[in-house]
Formats: structure tokens, sequence, C-alpha cells
């Protein structure tokens, strides 16, 4: 045994340890590994306590570690003791111990503090969310109910043909009036609110910053916007609102400050990063969907689906805990505002109510994935049509504030009039049987005691109206009202989407999905009508296929919606039939969200590299004239680079020899690091200038505490913020070395796009450095290079293209 | 305007476009930026086709792509034409189109079969593994019934004291005897199959390979194995094992081929890599899941929480696709041999029953987060029982095999014998009022008219006793009937789980837990009688509390106890307790799993780095005698390190100017890529040498086809895939230029070990090359060097430390 050999030979020898280590020139670890025994025995074999066996060789304990080529950590672990043992054995107390450790006790405590402060933030962003969505849910509720029934009165009485024009009127008035207060608060206030904001905040998850997205004047913007629009009667929904307004609610809550307030509560500094910030923005997200849906698992796997491209176990676990408890919250106050604090019975703003006594057979299945086809389908015409009006939109309305607020004023006129003209048209009369619903239902021109099927399903919020297709009997609606109600709700909510109001699409999607569910329902009855009564099946398998076919969504929102129905039961007929909607519906053009993504220009990255992109090079897709910074460096070339190149990051290099001009040549010298536009402004501001004495000495808080950039940097200094720096100042020299990251993430000339395409989703990188063979910097690959290279898949020919991405 | 500017330009100087692009020296992208039209006007105000361009050029298309420095598709985008297009515009025909465009049309068709197969590949292992699920429940059924009816026969006939030996030793026979030929099985034949192959299955994803984990072998040990050890009586379930099943056959129907049968069924070779096979046993797994719980959702969270590093959406969309789907065949299948096919009654192998009237209240919330910690310590203490006796089996009963299955036996009787024991003392006799569970109830000494209470727990299934457990009124059993259970039950349990049959810990913990739940929920009712008499709820938070506590698992095992219930309902508190059992549990111990893991000395990366690890940089890490090659080497020296240095790969190095012996230095040469160990392998055995002509050629296949490691380099050449090589071939050199990678991922030297950690769990990589900052090798750093550093974390402090990793 080797083992055996090394003992005799140092008997023989009758040297100690350490110099047959010497001798042998292998570590320590190594001898252990050949000798195998663990820590202590060898440590008892050497026969003496560390301690002394320092004295014998004469050195202290951090030459030692120099000697041994080892991090005090690994000593400590291979004498198997913990930190006191330790300590005691050197007799050094707590401070020059931490020191040693490398670690500040500070620190130490820190990372306590912030695994709770994790939790704390998570728990404060599920609360914060399911009181936003409250609030809304409150709020349109009374609006809705108070404009019903002040029309249902106006209806009852005129009910001659001379007096219509009055509820007409109201109508029309009330409608137009209302929307145009939430679209002139969206337009002139925070157009960052426009819209669901879902796409915005994919963007935001997949590493894109968009300006004011996540600010608390959004956030009111949103929250008011999407009261007086679906208030006002447009065919939208609040669910889509709710997943922006919990990221902002979660961006709020963990930076701990606000930019309008111009208030800085000065909690929770150390998540002021980019990242942490994201994780807690996922959150917020999450909750946001857990508290429209009442799904929280949903919410979960929405963040995983639209944002994050690494896993993590213990963050997911923490947007779990948001998620659930915004369910939890949402349904305990809904419940208390209702008058019934125990019962839980609102897990979400939607609900599609149980379906306790409906099944499907396996022989229905065909006529599902039928439906999965007309979904896809009708989604990409939906699409279709929604792309061309938001191009023309783009073009002739946007410049014009005035005009979006127009816009948005005649949608709510002529939402209300088609309500007025289907009722009056549609001769739909039903027994007014239970006095439940009475409040909704009006006569109109039906004899007493009946009322109109069609002012039933006009005069309720989009949410009742859902849940009255999913749950009536196959005979509450004829087929004629059905195909009179879905085609111009189709084109409203076609025309909607894209308004500069706050609004949604999933309650229009699943309305439309569930009307004609509900008619191909009616026709399968008609073949089959043994089937017996359960019509609610394929309007719900409807609704499905229609949102599916339109966002394009796949596993969040098949949990979403079978988190919606409370049961696990329709979960295959749902998954599969979304997966032919997508499928049906990527055939012809891109989902919705995706679209809006697309047309705004935004560099965002796909899932996967290109399938054929494996022939494209980092040295074709880098952005070769890169801007460099010497280790050190003038403070008057670092500004001058920072206003001229406004970059993210520069590679700091040390020039080779033999080349003086550097920025001449495609390569720039050895690469020493990389340092941020940011840090360079914090730099600037402190003026960590090497002739100055004393040197200022910055910290990681130093770093955190302002966003500084290069717009900062002027002369004049008339902002709180800005930097200002004397003519003799701009001579002096600024060390980088220090403060940059020296081993950035890198790669090689010959690395395939597949290759930094994985880089950059595997670490949500923004930029990359590019080396060339002598590990000198050849240029940086943004985010931008690599969303410019795009697989376009149209009908079933696969393409790549090289995108112009507009700056953002 | 810019635009108009270069436009009179043009005409002033009466050039072309490509002139001017010339003397503006500005790519043609910038150009079209500059002018700010899209690519079809772009090309109209060239006013000449590409041809004629080409032609005034005096070009050739393969040149002036030179000259533009772009790539061909890059190319084909300016111009915004299709590949037909493009085609008939340069003339030529299809093969050197696809030459030019860098893909033959083989891989254009391949992408799309590809994407076909992957599908049709999940939809099989649904199927596959719904149809292994069901053959277990089946045959377990059967036994089972078989059993316990002839027991029941023997105890009825035997109602005297001195007869009562004959039904005793009849089940502790029986019990025996079947365990032994499951134990035999698994240790003689499979030995990877012992266990519930949880550990293995994560450590697999984690991206360590165990050999013979995935063969059918071990599936038919597992399946049969797992028949026999829960048809005799062990305190274990069926649902573990399914997990394990479930990969096996993803990896087998993925591979088309199968090592056992030495059969290969040249289906679906272009899956044979490393990264399709784990992305299919990812799908088998929550396949697994599925079909054992019923829980689709859970199964993809179980995958992703156990597995993925990455998440990629269509990936997972098609793991969601297999889970469904095994539920789904599972349901039809057991209804089908249920006899009542079109009912889809039998979600999964294991169904909590519905809970349709029973909610709790906010105020019990506190008891549930109690039971939470309480479970926690009931399953830390259990792992900590577990561990010694992992421990001592370790040493003392593995060496030897007949030891292993005597050990089995032996606790295969003591659980039959532990019944009987049971069953005699406890006098909690019951009215048999109902007819429906007859079979299973005894009547022993209890009065005629009534049946023994413990006797029917132990008369059916764990399942079956589980769901009791959680359905039976308050009243069902008694106090001292659940505490007689409960302890000796934990400790069989304990006992069990390590043993070599095949067997999962899931359900013996889900009933000591249910026990102990319905307990405090006695205790709860005797306090507040008016809380009614919905005592299912305790146990199953119970139940949820001591697995949570066991398993530590967090996202995965709430959804999957949240699908098993059928109801997100009691969501919320599932999640609160099983947070609460995690975090106490942690205090303590590891989970079951990790420890058994840890305790096998694999290399299994953790989520995050150890969060005091940024002091420990690369240099320290990396393994630094790394083995280099030359870009052209000769076979003996390949063959030699291949004997002598088994790594997985090898950097190819230049040697730098002046130094000889790459050897001794630290430094070893400019890096110029990376050579796989099997690479290298294909290529001696195929004979790739320089001398030789005609060379080979080899491409993808040929790296695909053959596992070639160094083992089967031999001068004798007896087995059939070895590599025979004569002496004169041995002088011959190999150009590995054209084979190798020539841009691996790197870090330079001073990269911290969480930036590592990062490029390791992101990218799912074996190995990392670090290079000093002139680009030469400094050395490699494999998966085992970043396992070796832990944190530990017991008793509040925190540690890190390096482990002793050994070989597996």
């Amino acid at each position: 045994m080797l083992g055996d050999d090394i003992m005799n030979m140092q008997a023989m020898l009758c040297v100690d340890i350490m110099n047959i280590q010497a001798m042998l020139d292998v570590y320590i670890m190594s001898m252990q590994t050949m000798l195998d025994v663990d820590n202590m025995s060898m440590q008892t074999m050497v026969g003496v306590n560390i301690m002394s066996m320092l004295t014998m060789l004469g050195v202290d304990i951090m030459s030692m570690l120099a000697v041994l080529d080892v991090h005090i950590m690994s000593m400590q672990t291979m004498l198997d003791v913990d930190n006191m043992t330790m300590q005691t054995m050197l007799g050094v107390d707590n401070m020059s111990m931490l020191t040693m450790l490398g670690v500040d006790i500070m620190s130490m405590l820190k990372l306590q503090r912030k695994w709770l402060a994790r939790w704390l933030v998570m728990l404060m962003i599920g609360i914060g969310t399911a009181l936003v969505a409250t609030i809304i849910e409150i709020c349109i509720e009374y609006i809705t109910e108070y404009k019903f029934l002040a029309l249902k009165k106006l209806f009852d009485f005129c009910r001659t043909y001379s007096c219509l024009a009055v509820p007409l009127l109201a109508w029309v008035a009330f409608n137009a009036l209302v929307v145009a207060a939430g679209s002139a608060l969206v337009t002139y206030v925070a157009p960052q609110a426009a819209g669901s904001g879902i796409p915005q905040i994919k963007c935001y998850l997949n590493g894109v910053k968009i300006p004011g997205l996540l600010s608390i004047k959004t956030l009111a913007a949103k929250m008011f916007g999407v009261i007086l629009s679906v208030g006002g009667g447009l065919a939208c929904g609040k669910e889509g609102p709710m997943i922006h307004s919990g990221s902002i609610v979660a961006a709020g809550i963990s930076q701990g400050r606000s930019k309008l307030c111009n208030k800085d509560f000065k909690v929770f500094e150390y998540f002021r990063s980019d990242n942490e910030r994201r994780d807690f923005v996922s959150g917020g997200a999450a909750a946001g969907v857990s508290a429209a849906f009442g799904a929280p698992i949903g919410g979960v796997l929405f963040t995983l689906e639209e944002g994050a491209s690494f896993w993590n176990q213990s963050l997911t676990w923490r947007i779990v805990f948001a998620s659930m408890l915004a369910t939890f919250a949402v349904n305990l106050l809904l419940s208390a505002v209702h008058g019934h604090p125990s019962d839980l019975s609102n897990p979400g703003l939607i609900s599609f109510g149980r379906f306790p006594d409906i099944s499907y057979q396996a022989i229905e299945l065909p006529i599902f994935l039928l439906m999965g086809v007309v979904g896809g389908f009708s989604g990409a015409f939906f699409n279709a049509i929604n792309y061309r009006l938001t191009v023309f939109r783009h073009k002739y309305i946007c410049p014009k504030r005035w005009l979006m607020v127009l816009e948005a004023m005649l949608v709510a006129a002529i939402s209300a009039l088609l309500g007025f003209v289907m009722i009056f048209f549609v001769h739909d009369c039903r027994d007014n049987l239970d006095d439940e619903h009475y409040e909704t239902r009006i006569q109109v021109f039906c004899p007493d005691g009946q009322y109109n099927a069609m002012g039933d399903i006009f005069f309720k919020s989009p949410e009742a109206s859902l849940v009255s297709m999913l749950h009536e009997p196959a005979d509450a609606f004829q087929a004629t009202t059905l195909i009179t109600l879905v085609i111009p709700y189709f084109l409203l909510a076609c025309w909607t989407y894209g308004l500069s109001v706050s609004s949604g699409v999933f309650i229009p999607s699943l309305l439309i999905g569930a009307v004609w569910g509900r008619l191909i329902g009616l026709g399968f009855l008609q073949i089959v009508p043994s089937m017996g009564n359960n019509i609610g099946k394929y309007a719900l398998i409807g609704a499905a296929c229609q949102l599916g076919g339109t966002v394009r969504m796949t596993i969040s929102l098949t949990v979403i919606l079978v988190e919606c129905t409370g049961d696990i039961k329709f979960g295959l007929p749902i998954m599969l039939c979304l997966m032919l909607a997508k499928w049906v519906g990527d055939f012809f053009n891109k989902g919705l969200y995706d679209m809006h993504i697309y047309m705004m220009g935004i560099p965002i990255l796909p899932w996967d590299a290109p399938e054929m992109s494996y022939t494209v090079f980092a040295s074709e897709i880098m952005n070769s004239p890169s801007t460099c910074l010497h280790q050190v460096e003038t403070a008057k070339r670092i500004v001058e680079v920072l206003r001229e190149h406004p970059h993210q990051g520069y590679p700091v290099i040390e020039p080779c020899e033999g080349s003086q001009e550097i920025m001449g040549d495609k390569a720039y010298g050895r690469c020493k690091g990389l340092i941020l536009n940011s840090q360079l402004g914090v730099l600037l501001k402190h003026k960590v200038f090497d002739q100055v004495s004393p040197k200022p000495v910055l910290d990681i808080s130093h770093f955190r505490d302002v966003h500084t950039s290069y717009t900062m940097i002027n002369s004049s200094g008339k902002r709180k913020n800005d930097i200002q720096l004397t003519d003799e100042e701009m001579k002096y020299t600024i060390d980088l070395t220090p403060y940059m990251n020296p081993a950035p993430y890198q790669v090689t000339q010959h690395a395939s796009l597949p290759r930094i395409f994985r880089l950059f989703r595997g670490l949500g990188l923004r930029h990359l450095l590019v080396v060339n063979e002598k590990h000198e910097v050849a240029g940086m690959i943004t985010r931008k290079d690599l969303a410019k290279y795009r697989e376009t898949q149209q009908g079933g020919s696969v393409r790549m293209r090289e995108l112009s991405i507009q700056e953002y």
C-alpha cells in the first residue's frame, strides 16, 4: 500500500510530515487521499495539534496557509473542526477570525436577515396584490350594479318605441364618458398602463428594461383605468391588468422606495439589484395571476413559462408562497366584504364555478379536438385583424393623444349601441322563474313574466355572462341569439385590444369561445340527443380553445383553466385542445402578446436558438468596434466614453506590446476584466481619483445606492444627482482594477450561436465578451445582437432571419 | 435628412451604391438603417436585382459574401426574399443552394421529423408508463385479495386460543417467502432496482451517470420486486418505484435499443445523446409520478424540482403531455379492468378520495401549523434512525448478499407478527353495519356482528388503510388503537426503507402521518366538540406533514397532495405545513433522499453555490495537472492518455513558443479546443490517421453510434467492439482539429465559485476549461470538484466544507 509506504518512509527518513509533503510536492489533500484516512486520524498521525505544528514550522497561520496554498475554509475542513474550536486553537479573537475567514460578521448576520426578509417581502407582495385585486373588484361591482340598475329602470319605464332613445342615449353617454376618463388617465398620465401589461411584463422578466413600467404612477393608472374601462362596458376584462399590478406592487415593496414620491424608506436596500428585483417581480406576477383567477399553481407556472430561464428551487418556493397567499387573501377579503367572512367562497376575481356532475366520455375527445382546431383558426383570425388594426393605429392615431382618447370613446359608444341593437332585434324571451337573478333581467319587448335573454347577457359583467354560458342549461339561449352575439362581440373585442385603456383580453376571449362552444354543443345535441343536458363542458372547452388560439400560452393556461374549474377532471381535454389550438394558430401567425412585443421591436430572446443557426459564429454576431478602457484611465476619457459610446459595459484591457493605437486594430489588447457603465458613474461621482488623498474607498453599498448613468454627467450640475467635474479633475486618473469584474463570462470567436444563446438564456446575461485566441478583446455581444436572429416558421417552411431591432 | 444626402451624393458622384458603401466603409445593414427604408425598397433603389449587381461587380456570390462579410442567411434577410426566390435569382440548383446555406437537405427534413418524433416518443412514454402502473396495480390487487381472503378464512375458522397459531404461521410464512423472492430478485439480478429509485433518478437528472440504472433488467426487477414486497405485506408503497419505472420506460423507448437484449431497433437514433435522453427520462419520471398519484402537474413539477436546472418551454410542454396521458391511460386501463370502462374513476394508483363537504376555517390554521412542526420533528427522527440503520447495513449486511435477503425476510416476518399481536391485544370492536367492506373485516375475538378495527387496518393494502384514515368518521377508531398502531408501524417503516427490496416510502409516511393527524384531531374534538365530525382534514394534514418532514420535497409535493385530493381547497394549509415541516426538519438533518445520495457519495450539485464561497476561485478548485493533447497527436500518445488519465475530456493545445516540455509547466500552451474521451475512441476505432489514404471522414452519426471508451482499447481484440492497433499504426498521427470543439465554455483563473457554479447549473456542464490571462490552459474543473464544496447548515450555524467524493 502506498499509504504504508509513506509512513515507513517517514519513519526511515526521520522527518516530520510537513517535510515529506514538501519532498513529495503534493498538497495535503492528496496526501490524505493517498493515506486513505479521515481528517482527525490525519491530525493524530501528525501527532501534534495544528498550533504546535505551526510553532515547529516557525510560521504564523497566514503564511502557513500561503505555503499550503489553500483557503482557510479548506484548512478547516481538513481539520474537521467547527469555527469555534478553530478559533480556540488559533488563539485569536472573533474579529481576526472573521477577517481570516474572509467574511465580516455583518455579512454573516445579513445572510440570515436576508433570508427572512425575502420571505417577509413575498408575504407583503401576496397581501398587497390581493388588496389591489379586491379594490378593483369592489369598485367594478359597485359601478356595474349602479349602472345596470339605473338603465333597467329606464328600460322598464320606456317600453314604447318612441321612448327607447332615452335609455339608449343614457347608456351610450355613460359608457363613452367613463371610458374617456379611463383612457385620458392612461394616455396622459401613464402610457405604460395601456393594455393588459402582459407583453411588457414578459419582456421585463426576459431581461429587457422598459422605463416607467413598474412605477407607482403606472399602478394607479392601471387600477383606476381598468375600473373605468370595465365599468364603461368595453369588451375587456380585469384579469390581465392584475398581473401587471401585482408586478408593480412587488417592485415597489421589494425596493422600499419610490421615484415618483421621491421617498426612500431605507428598507430592503440589499434587494436593490436587477436580479433580486426581477425575482420579486416574478413573485408579484404570479400573485397577480393567482389573485385574478384563484389559480396559485397556474400563477407560478405563468411566471416560469413567461419569465424564468433558470429554475431555482428556493425562489420558486417563495413564489408559490406569495401566490398561495394572494389567493387566500383575496378569498378572505372578498368574503368579508360580501358579509360571510368564514365561508371563503371567492378564490379569485373570476371563478368558472363548479362542474360537479359533469364528466366527459372518451368518445367526446374527437369533438373536443375539433374544437381545438376551430379555436386555433379563430384565434389566428383575431390576431390577424388585431395586427392590421395596430399597424393602422401606430401610423395614424398614436401620434395624436386626443385621437387615442377619442377612439376609446368611440369604441365604448359603439359597444353600448351594439348591445342595444342586439337586445332590440333578438326576440329570445324566457320565463322569469327564479327571483335570484331578478335585477339583471330586463323585459324590453317580452311579454310580462318573461325577460330578454340577450339583455341578460349584456346587463352583466363579462365574467358573469361567461359563468352563465358555462352553467345555464342547454335551452337557456337559442342558437340564433348565440350567433348574433358572437360575431359582433368578436370584432368588438378585437378592436378593443390595443386601445389606450387599461384592459385585458382573457375574459372577452373566454366569452367568445364559450359562446361558440355552446353553439357546437347545441349542434351536437341535435345529432345525438342522448348525450344529456350537460352543455357546459362544450362552453368550457370552447372558451379554452379560443383563448389558447389567441394568446398561445400552454402549460400555465392549462393549469389556470383547470384551477378555475376547481377540478382536474378536464385537465387532459383542455391540454390537448390548447396544444392543437397553438399548433394551428402558429401556422398562421404569432400569439397576441408575442405579436405586440414584435411590433414594439423589443429585443426579447426566444426559448431556443434558431435551429439552423449553428453555422453562425461569435465573430459574425459581435459588435466589433467595441470601446475599451485601460486599467488606469483618465477621468476625461471615461467621461468621453460614457457620453459617446453609451453601452452597458466596457472591457478593461492591457495593451499588448507593440500596439500603441488600440482603436485602429481589430483586437484591442489583452482582456483584464469588465466594468459596467453604472460603476463608472459611481466612481466619477465619488471622485475615486488616484491623485486625491485620502483616496475614497467604495464598498458594495455605494454601487447599490444610485443608478448613475452618463446622462448625469454634465458641467452645469443643475440636478441633485449630477456629477460635476472641474477641468483639473478631468486630468486625474482612476484605477479601475479594484472595481472591475476580473472574470467576466466570455467566449472565443469560434463559439456558435446556439452555444452563445444558451449562455445568455441560462445565465440571464446582458452582454458577453468575445476574446480571440490570444485572449485579446475581439468584441462584445449584447442581448440585442442575439435577439436579431429569429426563426420564422410560417406555413410549414422554416427560415432564419435577422430582424432590425429598434432602440427602446 | 441623411438618407436624402446619401442619394444625392450618389447621383453627384455617379457611382453605384456598392462603391458608396465601400467609400463609407459601412455595412449594408447600417446603410439601410441610415436610409430608413425597408429591404425591398432598398433593392428597388439599387435599381438592379442582385444577379446584375453581381455581374456589375464581376464577382461570384461567394466572394460577394466574403466582401460583405456576412453570412448567406443575413444576405437573404437583407433582400427579404425566401429561399426559392433567392435560388432563382442566383440561378443555382438545389444542392448548391443548400451547400451555400450551410445545411444539407437531410438535416432540414430531419428537423421536421425530429419534432414529430419527440411528441411520438412522449406519447409512447405516457402510455408505456401507464401500462407498467396498471400491471403492478392489478398484480398487487390480486395477491392481496387472495392472501387476505385465505387468511380471513383461517381466522374465522380458528377462533379458539389454541388454534390461532395456524393463521399466524400461515401469515408469517407467506409474507416471508414472498418478500424473500422479491428481495432475491433485486439482490441477485438487478441491485439498482433496490429502494424507491428516487434518489438515483434525482442524481441522473442532475447529470450523474449511474451504470445499469435505466436497463430493462432493472425495470423487470423493479416491477416484480415491488409486486412481491407490497404483496408480502412490508410497510412500503408502490408509488416511489413507479417513478423509477417510468424513467426506464422513457429511456428504453427513446433510445430504441437495449443492451441486455443486444437489440438495436434503429429507430430514434438522433435521440442518442446524453441531453436528449435526459429530457425523455424527465418525461418518464413525470409520467411515473402522474401514473402513481393521478397528479399530472405534480409530476411535471417533481421533474423540475428534482431534475431540471434549465427551464425549457417546449420540453416542459412535452413533459406535461406525457404526464397527462399517463394519468388518462391509467384511468382508462384500470377502469376497463374493473369493468366500467367509461367511468374513468381511477386517476392513479392512489387517490385520497374526495372531501366534498369538508372545509377549514381560518381559526384552524394555527393547529395545522403546529402539525407542521410535529411533522418536521417526526420526519427528522425517522431520517436519523434510518441513517444509523443504513450505516450499520452498509458495514455488516451489504457485504454478504444472502444476509440482505435474510434481513428482508426477517422484516416481513416481523411485520406479520406485529400485525397479529396488535390485532390480538387491541379490543376495538365495531358494529359491522354495511356489507360493502365485508371481505376485509375479521371478527377475531369480537362478538358476532362486530369486527376488529385493528384487523381492518391490517387486512388491507396500506393505500386502502390510508383512505380509511382520511374518510372514516371520528368514532371509527379509538385513540388507543391509533397510538398502538403508530409507534410500531413507524419503526417498521423506518426499518423497511433501505432493505434490498423494491419499495417506496410515500405510502407508509402518509399512513403514519394520517394516524397521528387523526389522533390530534381526536384531541382537538375533545376540547372543542362543536367543530363537528370532519376529522379527515386532520388526517390529511398530518399525512402531508409526516411525508414533508421525511422527504423535504416542497412545491411538487404540495401539488401532488392537492391533486390527490382533487381539490385546491387545502392548497394553502398543505403548503404552509410542508414549509414548516421542511424548515424544522432541515434544522436536524437532510431529507431522506438527499441523505441516501450523500451516503452513496454521488457528486450531485446543490441548487445554489454555498453562500460564503465567493472567496474561492477557479485556481483553487481546478485540477491543475491536467492532461493535454496537441492538435496533431500520435495514436500511441492518445492510447496512453486514454489508459492512464481517464477523464471525460481533454484540452487540445498549441504549445507556446519557447516551451518544449509541456507537462512540466503549470500552464500547458494556448488553448485551441476540447476533445471528448468518447470522440478519441471513435477516431481510433475508425483509424482516422493522417498517413492512411483515403483518410476516412466521420460525421455526427459515427460519434452517436457507439459508446467507445478507453477500456475497449487492447491488443488482444477479443470483444466485438474492441479497437485493435498494430505497432505501425501506433506511430501514425491523428489531426484532432476537425473533430474537437473549437469553442468550449471556459473561465479565467479569477472566476469565483458562485460564478462557476451558475455555469455548471445553468448549462448542465460536466467539465469546464480554466485558462490563464494568456489564454493558455491552466486546468479543468469537473462536476466532482464543484460538488465537494458544500454548505452544511445544522442547528442554525452555517458552515462551508469540502467533502471527499468517492468515484462512482
